[in-house]
């Protein structure tokens, strides 16, 4: 087969504010077909999510930085093109974090997990219900949220891959869900289409007030995404032994070069006050228990019982500028890249 | 026996800032002898806590507030002076929440526990180390806390009734131990007499350098009685899955009539990224626990174990001024006031 050429985006600089392709390299190389144990991988999707934000920045985090000159990290889902190794064989399909390019020849398959794609399974699904977003609502709302049926849920980025999730997980449970989002459009998606039973858009709305109005008992858990306004008002809200799972801080990811560190919310004594427990928590630490997730998730899907949106934007070459959707309240759903077409 | 004179501080205002004297009214009221069912208690010792502020406030918060004409909240211990009530005879000592008043005359001894006085107990440690703030830093630190043997523990207002005592029992689990307080004296007085690894006084260090410094593996545990700058350098240096048992947040208590909420801590993020757990508690949800905890704790106080502080003032008329020495520094220990002699 020759030489396959990859594109890829590596970091150059820290971005300030929002990413802009000019933080990027474009960067095209020659892969040589795979040498002894090596598996080749032609990307289909990538996901672009609200933490690339945080790999770019040189802040402490949960994992190192990107280091500049590499490329940028991201999860993605592909196909074997060629196999020098026993595990994999061309037309596979597997997920990793081998990131911004559209190639990768992965030395041992390191990294890579081959997918059992149940029939009738859109290949976006593993990359977003049944990836990392869904994992991300269905064991921060389950394992520390705690849903008791009767009880609120507020969501905050409820239009959002993980928020929408969460929202209808809610439901399921029993739980009376309101969700923030920043357009009617999407308020009214939420209501209409995912059964959310209210939804605020935090940029137009009297918080406190519509707050108030939309959780008549009080809130028992908030799922916190974005951190921000919405946070203050939920925080007034809370009830005795309120759980807020911390999920994301969005709002906050932009701040200059996210290095200078987030301010909590306001009403931090309502903490103290209700006795409320925040934890955060990142989806790696739950790989071990993703098919546990996966199987209840899939069943649900199956079912009818959740439903998901994606927001495909085509083109690797557009990676750079498309994750600003997530910030910039573009995007309904889960932002996935198509960097080349499903088999 | 007649009549018995009584003298009370009743609040007259919402504080801004400081309480003053000025916010309270200082009442002197004739008690009958008591009627059938009623008990006659005379205050020996006023616990000053720095919730009497959020008390004094009309924020949202644990407890009803301290309604304007009424007696002043707080936990009180005392002798009964006269009963009419089969439960209660002269000479009990009875601990109770009768507030700011010299004498009280209890219907039916509402709310009035008859303490059984271990020989050689004295009673400022019933309203100390034994009682509420010692019950505080022992749950709050090993229920929330959850210290395990090689972690470290941070606690601030360290010289104070809470923390002192939590620093001691986190010695006991095996822990590193790192206060901060106020002075110099403080700082050397937990390091020299209670057995603390390192103490920082936050007013005068830098503190980022000097709390990386006495912690270089990281911190495992924070008690945060405070909030601010302190809370904001503990955040840099938090471990994975670390734990805030959040207990108080005195930095703030004074900011204006203490209804405008309090921002929470810089570096909130870190929360997120390494997984911490922040979790509020009052001790009246213990309460029910406390024979567990005071048997433990009168254990270590007999063996020399845990030692702790009292700061005692005389007399009721001075309480409404001594309170502030909670606020303002001048307190090593347990904040009393003496109302009248012990029997």
């Amino acid at each position: 087969m020759g030489e396959t050429v990859s594109h890829a985006w590596v970091l150059k600089r820290r971005p300030s504010g929002r990413m802009t392709r000019d933080d990027f390299d474009w960067v095209e190389s020659r892969l040589p077909e795979p040498a002894d144990g090596q598996v080749l991988v032609r990307t289909i999707y990538l996901s672009l999510d609200p933490t690339n934000r945080i790999w770019a920045s040189s802040q402490d985090q949960y994992m190192p930085p990107v280091e500049l000159g590499e490329i940028m990290r991201g999860g993605t889902l592909g196909v074997v093109e060629a196999s020098a190794n026993a595990g994999f064989e061309k037309g596979d399909i597997v997920q990793g974090m081998w990131g911004w390019q559209s190639h990768c020849l992965v030395d041992g398959g390191a990294g890579l997990t081959k997918m059992a794609v149940p029939p009738g399974t859109p290949l976006d699904a593993l990359m977003s219900v049944l990836g990392a977003t869904g994992m991300t609502a269905y064991f921060g709302l389950l394992d520390i949220g705690k849903p008791q049926a009767g009880e609120t849920v507020v969501v905050s980025a409820a239009a959002g891959a993980v928020g929408q999730i969460v929202g209808q997980i809610a439901k399921l449970k029993g739980c009376r869900v309101v969700g923030t989002a920043g357009s009617d459009d999407k308020c009214a998606h939420l209501v209409n289409d995912l059964g959310f039973d209210a939804a605020i858009n935090y940029k137009t709305a009297d918080l406190d007030a519509e707050l108030a109005k939309a959780c008549p008992d009080g809130i028992d858990v908030y799922f916190e995404n974005t951190g921000g306004p919405v946070t203050d008002a939920v925080l007034k809200l809370v009830n005795l032994n309120a759980r807020i799972p911390l999920c994301g801080l969005i709002a906050h990811y932009n701040e200059g070069d996210n290095t200078e560190g987030v301010q909590g919310p306001k009403n931090y004594q309502m903490i103290l006050m209700k006795r409320v427990t925040v934890q955060g928590f990142i989806i790696i630490d739950y790989f071990p228990r993703f098919a546990e997730g996966i199987k209840e998730m899939a069943g649900w899907l199956a079912a009818g019982k959740i439903k998901y949106d994606t927001d495909i934007v085509d083109g690797l070459e557009n990676a750079a500028e498309a994750v600003n959707r997530l910030f910039d309240g573009a995007n309904t759903g889960k932002l996935l890249v198509r960097c080349s077409a499903e088999p």
